[in-house]
């Protein structure tokens, strides 16, 4: 068992702390400049959203002492979202031996300057300008995982994607009874999946709003359509960049976006939606409650990156296009998404 | 526009008469001699399961009157529950003639004689008997359909499988705005996630039933892991087949699992199971409540049909085989859901 430290004290880096301390490791939970009141809670004695005390022996740093906390270890978690991602992961490389591993548990595109890069690249762009040809030894890792339920000891999977097959022994070391890493190869298609899941589970929110609407009548069958419809799409553009089908019909891709679409915010958002209420709108109102609806930008970000891909493979994507004329306010939201159902080209 | 007999006034035969008098079909629903009381309803003016008026102008044709329900049909849909499949296919064969397409709704696996058999495999073995070598013009229908849902008019897609090629025109005459029929060419594959998503839904259910009691915490992510395994041991048993991934990875596999494990008898019965009532008990209580757990069957049906498949085919079915054992009160419910979590052979 080694000293692992994790970047980041919001929901899945906290959360990761639970398997990490139940095998043994020696965890140093760090707390970015944002998480000062998280990382103050957790020292009052309950993570302030996982509504429990991190296990026994975390130890917590607060965002001055990253030196410190990274000073040691074996491996590092990366719990950072896709916005902090650049500047966070900067900070790191100013003290990380390249020797050590990083596991990525951000989902999303990241922004560097007009790019616009899945985590991996993102990583490899940024070591660059300081480590010149030695590239990170990076894990990126998805699936279907909520942290509370992680936190909580429900049996829970995780692929853990890299191209180091040197890695593979300290994947496994993180396992536990109640939590599986499994070691994958697919850098392309999982970070893909991690990325747009948040966009797709927007459509089954909205089909959520647009059904159920108070009339207390089933729509299970629209749902199962749009899932499978989503899930195929997925594949699409994960074969277009390289990526494989397994990531796409597996956990990154079907599991994570059926976690993404039982609750949580993007579902909410596409709820709304489908509700009547202009996706703006449903965008601010979150917003102003503290919650941000990243699939809102993983639509805008997805149909991007596609773009830059091929240029041609837009046009496959008739879902994406559909979300994106959905939330530009320029598309029908029920006409849209029965145009879908009608027109969708299921093979 | 043609006429047309739907055989069986169950749920999906009378439910599929809505979409084809919204095309203009002629529509005769003949109920099997167990459909008299559903008969008895629809001539009252509600039908007793769907608990509304059959469309204008459908007319009803009670058992014995078989005969002249079919004289002059261009189509037959055939809405009968698998236990009933050979006794009324047998009658169907006496009159039917062989240029006539048959739409089959039935889903499960049809015991002839000492062989178990797909559907479209059972049909034409009983053919032989009647036609000789002359085949019936067969096509399989699956996806994730609820009936109620369908004759409510929510979006609703099927997959029509069939080898004969000539049929594609009729299957899109039965399309509407709310009711779009693929045409397919995988009968193999379909048939096996029609019969299998039923014994898959039992663990989904048992899944509800052993983290949901009572604790009010969440379990989405065994769900998801779940679901995802369920849809890879599926493609399993569809590829050993000779059908296709996208059977399995499509509407007739995830879609259909997804419809079934969200509500319905099958996903009950795994409820009752995972909340520690012993299989056998939590069947014979459903049964005497009037309801019938199919996967019970298709559980067992499922593991024989990949026996004589391939014997070498069970060892790769550790979820059927999981199933089996527990549906057999041999393995402990929630041991053996957390070692599927643990030991999947996920690829």
């Amino acid at each position: 068992m080694s000293e692992i430290a994790i970047l980041g004290a919001g929901y899945m880096g906290s959360a990761i702390s639970f398997p990490l301390r139940t095998n043994g490791h020696g965890v140093r939970l760090w707390g970015t400049w944002l998480d000062d009141e998280l990382v103050r809670g957790c020292r009052d004695g309950l993570h302030p959203r996982l509504k429990k005390p991190l296990p026994e022996g975390v130890r917590i740093f607060d965002s001055s002492r990253l030196a410190e906390a990274l000073a040691g270890v074996k491996a590092v978690f990366f719990g950072i979202a896709s916005e902090g991602f650049e500047p966070v992961f900067r900070k790191l490389l100013e003290h990380l031996d390249p020797d050590i591993p990083v596991f990525s548990l951000t989902k999303g595109f990241v922004p560097l300057g007009d790019r616009l890069l899945r985590t991996s690249e993102a990583a490899e762009a940024l070591a660059r300008g300081y480590w010149g040809d030695r590239k990170p030894r990076w894990v990126s890792i998805g699936g279907p995982v909520k942290a509370v339920e992680l936190s909580d000891g429900i049996p829970t999977a995780s692929v853990y994607a890299t191209s180091d097959p040197g890695l593979r022994d300290q994947i496994l070391s993180f396992r536990t009874p109640a939590y599986r890493t499994i070691p994958g190869h697919d850098l392309a298609g999982l970070e893909l999946c991690a990325s747009l899941k948040n966009a797709y589970a927007i459509l089954l929110g909205i089909c959520d709003g647009l059904y159920r609407s108070g009339s207390g009548r089933l729509f299970d069958n629209v749902k199962a359509f749009f899932l499978t419809a989503c899930v195929a799409e997925l594949a699409v553009i994960v074969r277009a960049a390289g990526g494989s089908d397994r990531s796409a019909y597996g956990l990154p891709g079907m599991g994570d976006l059926h976690v993404t679409a039982q609750s949580g915010r993007n579902r909410r958002f596409g709820e709304l939606i489908g509700g009547g209420i202009p996706a703006s709108e449903a965008y601010r109102s979150m917003y102003e409650a503290g919650e941000i609806a990243e699939g809102f930008h993983a639509v805008r970000h997805g149909w991007e990156y596609a773009r830059r891909l091929d240029p041609g493979l837009c046009e496959r994507l008739p879902i994406l296009g559909t979300l994106r004329g959905i939330l530009d306010g320029g598309l029908a939201v029920r006409e849209a998404a029965a145009a879908l159902v009608e027109r969708y080209p299921y093979r």
